[in-house]
């Protein structure tokens, strides 16, 4: 690419991360929030394909290169304050690594003022079947 | 509420805070990313429009109280790691500020490797008539 400057536009924060949300274009649901750094995006943005910054691992991480379950990448978009980033994308597969269809599985449910998160999306595949 | 537990469950980051998608339910668009404190949390769910935690003006933030532009909550979801929050919400009016429906507005229209984040949803009412 010749120039950074689509990437200096990005407000960055102290860890040089910002924050991405993706959405299936096919069924419209917010599948994650993850964390992407100017590498991790480059790399998106030349494969086509979800290149995240995992923070717990400290790498990039391509999703899906352990599961399969890529993300192939229909748009990209960027806010009003250039520091969170939206991927649209066709999801292969599943985008938790709970075997859900979405990370967005746990609704507040409110008994009589006593507030339980409760999964509210069905397991489709186990783990153990997902990452062998 | 009773009990704090469905809060100290979030994992806050440092300072007490973690964002949230807000999606429109009717039109499926992403609107925004905020961010949101267990004060803020507390009062969304009371309420039931989107209250944030505004970054820049280190305060409440109860979406729509200047421009009228509320956000009605249809449904809250935390995700697998308990760091996120996804809000599903009726927009009144527009969700940005610069008077798009969504913030998520800026395309990265890539001329033979040249990259540049154009605007590429329209202004449907000027700022200055949001905010007066």
């Amino acid at each position: 690419m010749k120039n950074q400057d689509w990437l200096n536009v990005i407000q960055w924060n102290e860890q040089g991360l910002v924050p991405v949300i993706t959405q299936d274009i096919s069924t419209n649901r917010v599948l994650m929030l993850a964390w992407i750094n100017r590498t991790a995006l480059e790399k998106t943005l030349q494969c086509g394909e979800a290149v995240y910054w995992s923070r717990s691992r400290n790498r990039l991480w391509h999703k899906g290169e352990e599961s399969g379950h890529i993300q192939k990448i229909v748009d990209i978009r960027l806010d009003c304050d250039n520091d969170a980033l939206l991927f649209l994308v066709e999801q292969t597969g599943l985008a938790c690594h709970t075997g859900r269809l979405s990370c967005f599985y746990q609704h507040p449910e409110n008994t009589e003022g006593n507030i339980q998160w409760i999964a509210v999306d069905p397991v489709l595949k186990k783990p153990s079947e997902i990452y062998k």
